[in-house]
């Protein structure tokens, strides 16, 4: 078999399986969806297409593909959401599919979710006028492409942590997404850890996990 | 006045306010001590000397030097301590400054510390070892230069968040920590985030949020 | 002779002639303030540690040190201010030298220049209380370390230029004030442009040449 | 609605709004063009292929397409143009489209716009001819690939400021644009601030509003 | 002729004549195979398409097509396999490409080779249930990408000879297998020597030269 | 205690025990020395200055001190050294310490080592002369700076396993040995893997493990 | 016009007029083919595909078309070729397109050029036995990609000068041939200088004037 | 003995037999030049410090130290000075000990050299009015920091070959002579070739070796 299922993790832990797609043929995704739910645990496949999903729907009739998200849900059971709040904001238009990625992973692993799209720095007030969904938020995940200005400002707004997403949108010296992610590493504002770019699933999994503490 | 100090922050949420001492004189810092006394608050110097200590004692007699975080901490008033624990662990012994800036700013801000050191991944006893510890906190902020392998590995033995810390341990091909910085970034197990380069102070903080939430 | 000197732009512009001073010694840099001093030039020597000035005090005896900035300023002829105003501000303590750096050489070349400091954008408050200085400039020069954000916020409050300079403030993963640069070059708002890490001279400069038009 | 239109800045300044189209559908594009025409906004869409024009003549009469810049314009409002020039000029040929974006970028907010291209500084002679073209600019817009050297020489030989543009024209060790980047940062002549690879429509929007101050 | 083909050390030491398939047009491949084939050498060609194996099947009619890992095979003599193993281990599903290029190669080269895949280091417990084969091994071929932590964890577990093999999968700061490179260059653990990113082939050949010391 | 020290490794395989000197006092490098000492083991201290030799001389009588290598050699236990031979070259005069740092530690682990310097490939008569000793190793340790070339043309001369130290020596575009590491990365030759920059102690000690299969 | 066409030099030193392809239209190609055909000139067109031959067929008919180099070369008048000669090698079969740009440059600036490929270092005896045509060249051009470790060893054969071209053949860490630049940059050896990456026609150029002095 | 020293090449071309003073003791150094001296070679040592030059001068009697090249020169023979000159410029004063290092070394080779200094491209008018020297000179070397732009203006002034230095004076994004680099390396101007950061020793070997031809 070319993948060795770690279900200890799962079973102990309720979080769900979740595999990459990128690099996997559909057959291959289809093989491991199988092997996982034969232990009953719950799944995900990220960075997925379409025929994924289509793929994936002869294997389980528990299937959702949230598109945006680029992400099929399977075989979800039912979790009490948390009381507390995940807010997952983005600067601009293109990066709501990496917020979208944080958004639903932490849903599916049982978090009340809020959204916030295109509150970018440059005009702040967009930001300032959004000030109490934003301090009734127990976690936070910002998502910002090209400058990745907007954690430093957002962390300011706020005292509970901050988990900064940098994506690839941008060009030039944008070194896709380089430049947003040093920016964040940079951060004067206190509470801020980072992920890898465009790396919503590792934001949303994190979050998820300090919301549920 | 060259610094304006905003104490909103700190009153609210019952943070320190920190100076950052590199770049600035051991008279600015005192200035700067001065007028965050004058509003009571709890006050951290990290990154400093000796001296600075020195100079600080003739302004508040509350002042804890604290040598190897290299952190003066000044008028602290009591702060309950969580029952739940931070773990700081660090994989060799030259890591050892940036874990104490983590512990130490972690234990200002109220949070009971775990302590681990030099369990670095080329000997993986040693860290299997200690998985009681590992498993018993609630927060575990991770500390390597070189390979920066350890939050990988330590990550994959628990459940709950990871700070990784980079260090600028190493020579060569570790480029000042960048090396570090890029293993940590890419780490392959959930719940993994990251902050800069040495920097044991914004790991501390973020995980005293997430202990504190 | 060591150094060909341009007159022609300097006696066509009223610009100042300017000597940069690191990798000269101060012989040198006494050798050519000398061959300028006989064609009546306005001269700043920037980068200038005090034993540059103590030397050129012999040469003219219209000698100026503004400390801060690093500047030495001789034989200034009035200039009449501009009525219109160039705004210098920057995110900490740390950046006030390349600040001053910009305010000094704008102040030399004849323009009204304003000052605010210690404005980062994690205490975006600070920055919002000084809307109406922002708003009166003509010019905005907009100093940043670490991640740089400020000039994004800034350009946001004002439909006015704004000059960006990164600085060389910060550790880890700023490089040197890369991570600024980045930043700043990536800035989603319109109207910035970007000069070198550390570059305050250029950046007054630039806004001299501005406000004067 | 998947993007917050801030008209505030729009109607304040007279300045457009602009639809940056990279990363999205022709439809997105629309939907937010139609929202904006409400407002009776300027607009123009930068980095548009044919097809987005082609749509957006659906959406309102009067629509106009630069191909060379790749910008469409709507709804264009006649403003007065301003007596003074801004100059774009060209190192290459292959610099053109992003010459063209700054161009029309400036003539759409109200500027009297020359051009000048092919005055790359490897044939020094056809920048010199040039000269009162260049002397009677008020604000010059310098785009260069490769070596990027174009605006050194170009700030030589006028008192007015200087954008510089590079772009990501060249091969090898040009890095995308990073070259000709480097080489803008470190300019030795006055006035030169710097904007992203390729970002015409930055320049040129810089270089309206010094030119309308 | 466009090869110099170098039959010395192909005769002198039984290696195998290697084709290095990218950049060369199917007819080039068949040509220099037709060379080498006259002087008797055992070929390989990496990084070989279906295509390439069904035009080399008219060349020679001892010819096998290893598909994973991408490895034409001609004219294989029988060599007797060593009695001490190569374990060549990867972290991931998606290494596997890299990892059976190394196989394949030792193999070829007449090694008995053991495989082990799925073994990140982010459930150690995966490594660790299979300590048995990693000390039975002679030599070890460790293949990893994204934070390329594996090599340091294996290293530790055994006191023979370890190759590290970054691969470029991953996505953000992974920078196209640099992350993973770096990793294992700052590998902490003893006797870890590493090759060119995704060279499945060198590792395979250099481990192939030590276990037939 | 500051190092939890590993005797598994070193009682279980016969390696030396090693403390890496920089970042640590002499006292700690004494403290570490002392406990390992109790075990009995061999113990080697790297990047070792002269005062910490002496320090080292009051906790053991069996302690060498080899400069040119910068390695401390404590209660060495005779080891029947390999028949076989490790053949340690260098490039020019100033790789000597790398290359010694590497030949002494193998000769530490009981491996009879040859020594070969200034053998640069802008010479190559100079490598040439030297065939038969190259030709006679069982394993290479090839070291250089600047460009790196050396290796490449070594590993051609044997069919030996070639392990490529690059080293910091050099400047300008050398940045730190980064060029002769990607060089050596790049080798067109079979058989060559690499190591850290100036990591002459991880060659020697990966020779030895080599050797002594 | 888009192109301002620089004829003074062509008519002053006799060298041909170059046209760029890449990033141009087969009909701008065109276009700058026919007015420099007006000043009766030598034009080259270079990375130019079959196409733009086919297509400049019908401006003149005095066209060939260098396939491996994708020159286009027009209206060529008779040169007598120089009586020394350039000797244009290369490491590697998938160099050989920048070895032939390189070629035809300098044959068609009117050089007698010597070719040699397939010589690199990994098997040093191929350049060796090619030890007389290297002495015999006046001028030398070495390309290389991967460990660009040719020009190093080359040069050391020869006291004439020579010309390094690295080339972007190569994957993983020789990052688009920045690898064998950096190598070329500091190679050992006196004599080489370099141009950039896959730029044969820019080698040929300078050997050419070289040679022709 | 630690260096073997290659005689052949001095002998047999009548070039200088060169030490690079860096990282040698001065023992060292003199060492060494005992043993050249034997072979009554011409000796240079660059990057040398007073102290090696009186050091050198109890080895030998003919000794010269040229201070702002760093170069001491032993034993010259006289050579009859080619009749054609070489040209070394550079752009700013700091430039200046680069430059020297070249055309010392020319000199040293029996080159007739032309100095020209403080000619940077921001004042266009010093290089024009110097179109003279620069169009009589046959080789070209052109020294440049910060935005490294002379080479491409001045390879435009004449059609001789150029070899460009780039410095490591700048600072900021100059990243140590980085940016000159590139600049020079993607030259627009024919017959541009580069060599190492600060190597004037190399740019002027290399001018020696073509003016000789
Ligand atoms: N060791 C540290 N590492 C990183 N950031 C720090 C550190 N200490 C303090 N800071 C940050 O620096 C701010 C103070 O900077 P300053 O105003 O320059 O003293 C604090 O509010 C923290 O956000
Ligand atoms: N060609 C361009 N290059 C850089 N920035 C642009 C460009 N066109 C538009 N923008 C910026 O992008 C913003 C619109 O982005 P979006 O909301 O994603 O369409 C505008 O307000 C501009 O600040
Ligand atoms: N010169 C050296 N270069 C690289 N790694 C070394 C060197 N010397 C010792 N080491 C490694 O560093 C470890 C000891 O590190 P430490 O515990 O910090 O003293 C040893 O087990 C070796 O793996
Ligand atoms: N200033 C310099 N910059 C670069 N390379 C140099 C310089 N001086 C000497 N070299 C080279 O270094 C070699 C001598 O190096 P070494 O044997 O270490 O003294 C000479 O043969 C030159 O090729
Ligand atoms: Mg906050
Ligand atoms: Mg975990
Ligand atoms: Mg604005
Ligand atoms: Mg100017
Ligand atoms: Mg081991
Ligand atoms: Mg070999
Ligand atoms: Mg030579
Ligand atoms: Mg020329």
């Amino acid at each position: 078999g070319y993948a060795m299922v770690d279900h200890h993790r799962a079973l102990r832990s309720g979080h769900p399986e979740t595999i990459f797609s990128p690099g996997k043929t559909v057959d291959q995704i289809v093989g491991i969806a199988r092997r996982l739910l034969e232990k009953d645990a719950n799944i995900m496949a990220t960075r997925a297409e379409r025929p994924v999903y289509e793929a994936l729907k002869s294997v389980c009739d528990r299937v959702e593909y949230h598109e945006a998200a680029r992400i099929v849900v399977m075989n979800r059971k039912p979790v009490v959401p948390t009381r507390t709040t995940i807010l997952v904001m983005c600067a601009g238009t293109s990066d709501i599919p990496v917020a979208e990625e944080a958004a639903v992973t932490a849903e599916t692993m049982g978090n009340r979710v809020q959204r916030l799209s295109d509150v970018g720095v440059a005009g702040i007030h967009r930001l300032l006028s959004n000030r109490e969904k934003i301090q009734a938020a127990s976690v936070l995940v910002v998502v910002a492409g090209m400058d990745g200005a907007l954690p430093s400002v957002a962390a300011g707004l706020t005292d509970k942590p901050v988990i900064a997403v940098p994506t690839s949108i941008g060009y030039g010296a944008s070194f896709g997404g380089l430049a947003a992610l040093l920016t964040m590493l940079n951060s004067c504002a206190n509470g801020v850890t980072v992920v890898n770019i465009d790396n919503g699933y590792g934001a949303g999994y994190a979050a998820s996990m300090i919301n549920r503490l």
